[in-house]
């Protein structure tokens, strides 16, 4: 994919690396509140992009502008929880066990932990999101807000949108008086880019939202660095949709109309896309995916992200529905041009689906197969077969529920979030979310890419051992002077 | 390393970890006071071998017999410690967004989040704690906790220990009716069997304490893996200690003392042996020096944990002691046998270590070297070059803290533990403790091996979005009828 932006060398990547790690060390300097209000201005000053910055994503992206202004919103908003979460303070898990002097045989001593940054940040956005996933998305604000500098590579897809919102985040700098290069911005579009990135001595830690193949590079080249550094991956799933019989049975034309609508949403071009369905053999799952063809047929084909994502989706969505038992049920009416991605959807037994690996694999757009199986086992099966996934949903009455529960017990153990008669398609923005789950939906299980927790993917514990109360960082101190939630002597108190 | 134990063949490795994925799958439906009892029984098992354990360690380690009975109630107690953790329930992180039907332009839906476990963990345990970092240590016990599956690969140096707290698990296993093989425990001497371990398909993470170079060697063989795993290894380090001028003008005796003891404490055979030393030139420094080779001169030689380990002493210690610019202080005044080490201590210039990386390198054993710096400039130097340890101490008055911020902010970074006027050795076991540090103390300074947070390692977020109340794990659940500590709605409440 080329742009008309310089290459650079890979001792240009060191030295902005370098840069990064100076910035890092000054940017510790900083104060809570002076973090906070840097996060709100980098907001603010995209805001004040105005209507040029949603009119440039449009023109790289083909999203609409409602949809992206919906996402400039989604992005400021990040940006102020991250501020929001650091005036409130609790994120640093602060946990303080006093000392017990007269303990035998030994006396314990005072001990306080918190929680503190990394270092350099490499953020690799997402093409789908030009603004929450990408220069100043998710990655970059909780690095910044858990006291990291980050280095964003633009995304080649809409590299001139990125570096405007990279002319927000300097002014944003330079109102806050912050360390120049706390944020740098590189383009590129080889492979060695990425990789120098990874490799570069001062890179510690790595974030990265994409394709498989992608984020498995980079995994790639950090596992060939001296030091090793955190790497995460989010790239993907095809997000299982379980339909129980009682529910298809009663609401098949309202499910129709909500999966209509999901499997289409912006084109499809979501990594929590519902591109896999679920159900058991039955009169009515017949029913319920042709009311589903109807909806898909009434969709009018759109154009995609750019070139390369059209070319894959038309590639393989022609391969999916080539394979041995899958059969089309419906597309949209509408013709597609050469540049438009047409929705479509198939049909194939639990039996076909457990014997071919390529119908595993994700169709990114408008695309969803539905996989009858012949009874409960097998469906418990097809959904063993397809672990890792970022959801996972199930549809059903209560009726269904009590009637179904290993199948409901075994949700939690596939996917980073279990969703029960909604679509996966919406990430909220919140303490309790996970966007993450089980490789290969991303490359640690243990971290969420969305919400506060976020950033704990960039931040160690750090312990002081019976460390003078002046010595210690406010959040630590007896006195509670930040008046945070602390894990006290094993209580939590404020 | 040679024991009368017989090797695995990769697919009796592969067996032992389907296994181990059949008993984790089970383990899930154990209820949170079952898996607290199991892990007490298993103490209570452990402390019924009596003294024929002790014994038998003694015979394989060398350690002294009420070394090792501190080290079992330091295993016991970490056992009832996560019991105990189990039963008080906040460790899941319980965090819970309620919904908001009427939020426009859309509905917020219920979100709560809590951890759950990864899948079967391999433990590679240490030689220089047969009961605390082995076979029921510290992995195994969080691990277990956390509810995964364990499989310990025990330790050739003590094996037949090691057999010894298997017997012990597995009469808790039927005790508690356990799954058979949630605890499994396999022999081996060959880098096969560890490789084979790590890259079983069923594998879900693996803790190693012990060399760097078997740390790291376990870390190239999980990336070799289709599916990465977390691989955290703790890898021991030179945990500098800085003496601060006005300190050692006026308390070098009792310094002296102190760190003659912690030096040779367990012939030095600790991860948090202090093995570098640091002041800035003076006639103190001097003195203290000279105080503390009076001391180790007064320390008997003795036996260490194996052969090998000997071995590898008298070879790092002779070579460190050879490197320009370093000067023998002192040491044992008595002479050693052929398999006793000798404690030493030894000073260079702070200009000849800044250019000698062989003496960054961690002597283990009863060594320590005292780095005299120019001045406080590359005192720092020093620390920024030695970075990646899992403590840092610095000895000071409060006169001498007020005189050297500078440095005191620097100490977090490059530790996971920073103690002030003690000695690293000695690891409190307890919330706010940290055991862990940035690479190459281990491979993932976002974890702690030591302490209730040691289970983060083994476990993952999974979310809910609009699950019915009665299909929620307990500890979600509206009325929390655990009465664990959540964070409920932005507040943690009770």
């Amino acid at each position: 994919m080329a742009n008309n932006f310089k290459e650079p060398s890979v001792d240009e990547i060191n030295q902005v690396m370098q840069q990064a790690q100076t910035a890092f060390e000054a940017y510790q300097k900083t104060s809570v509140e002076e973090k906070s209000v840097f996060l709100e201005t980098i907001a603010n000053e995209i805001e004040a992009l105005g209507e040029d910055l949603l009119q440039k994503a449009s023109e790289e992206t083909n999203l609409p502008l409602p949809r992206l202004a919906g996402e400039r919103a989604r992005t400021t908003g990040q940006l102020r929880m991250f501020a929001g979460m650091l005036r409130e303070g609790s994120w640093v898990e602060a946990t303080i066990d006093t000392a017990l002097p007269d303990r035998t045989p030994l006396p314990k001593p005072d001990l306080r932990k918190m929680l503190v940054p990394l270092g350099p940040v490499v953020v690799f956005g997402a093409s789908n999101f030009p603004f929450a996933y990408s220069t100043a998305g998710g990655d970059t604000a909780s690095a910044l807000a858990g006291g990291c500098s980050v280095v964003v590579k633009a995304h080649p897809a809409h590299a001139e949108t990125s570096e405007m919102v990279y002319s927000a985040i300097k002014k944003a700098i330079a109102a806050c008086n912050m360390p120049e290069h706390i944020f740098q911005h590189v383009h590129g579009t080889s492979f060695e880019s990425g990789r120098a990135l990874v490799q570069a001595d001062d890179t510690a830690a790595v974030g990265f939202t994409g394709s498989t193949a992608g984020g498995l590079a980079l995994l790639q080249y950090s596992s060939q660095r001296k030091k090793p550094i955190p790497v995460f991956s989010e790239m993907g799933s095809t997000n299982p949709v379980v339909f129980l019989p009682d529910t298809l049975n009663k609401n098949a034309a309202e499910l129709a109309a909500l999966y209509t609508g999901s499997i289409t949403l912006g084109m499809g071009q979501f990594c929590t896309n519902p591109g896999l369905m679920l159900a058991v053999e039955s009169e009515s799952v017949h029913n319920f995916i042709n009311l589903l063809g109807d909806g898909i047929e009434g969709v009018k084909p759109a154009k995609m992200l750019h070139a390369g994502i059209h070319a894959a989706y038309q590639k393989k969505s022609a391969a999916a529905l080539e394979q041995v038992g899958v059969t089309e049920i419906n597309r949209s009416a509408t013709e597609a041009s050469d540049i438009e991605a047409s929705p479509v959807v198939a049909t194939v037994s639990g039996e076909a689906f457990l014997q071919n690996p390529l119908l595993h694999e994700e169709v990114f757009g408008p695309y969803s197969l539905m996989v009858i199986c012949h009874d409960e086992a097998e469906l418990i099966k097809v959904l063993k077969s397809v672990s890792g996934q970022l959801t996972t949903t199930v549809m059903g009455t209560d009726n269904d529920f009590a009637n179904h529960a290993a199948l409901l017990q075994l949700l939690p153990s596939i996917a980073g979030r279990v969703l029960f008669n909604g679509v996966p398609t919406g990430v909220e923005v919140c303490a309790s979310m996970v966007h993450g789950g089980p490789f290969p939906a991303t490359t640690d299980s243990r971290f969420t890419a969305v919400g506060i927790n976020s950033v704990k993917r960039w931040v160690r514990p750090v312990c002081f051992q019976n460390c003078p109360d002046n010595l210690l960082p406010l959040a630590l101190q007896q006195g509670n002077p930040l008046g945070i939630w602390r894990l006290f002597d094993g209580d939590w108190k404020k």
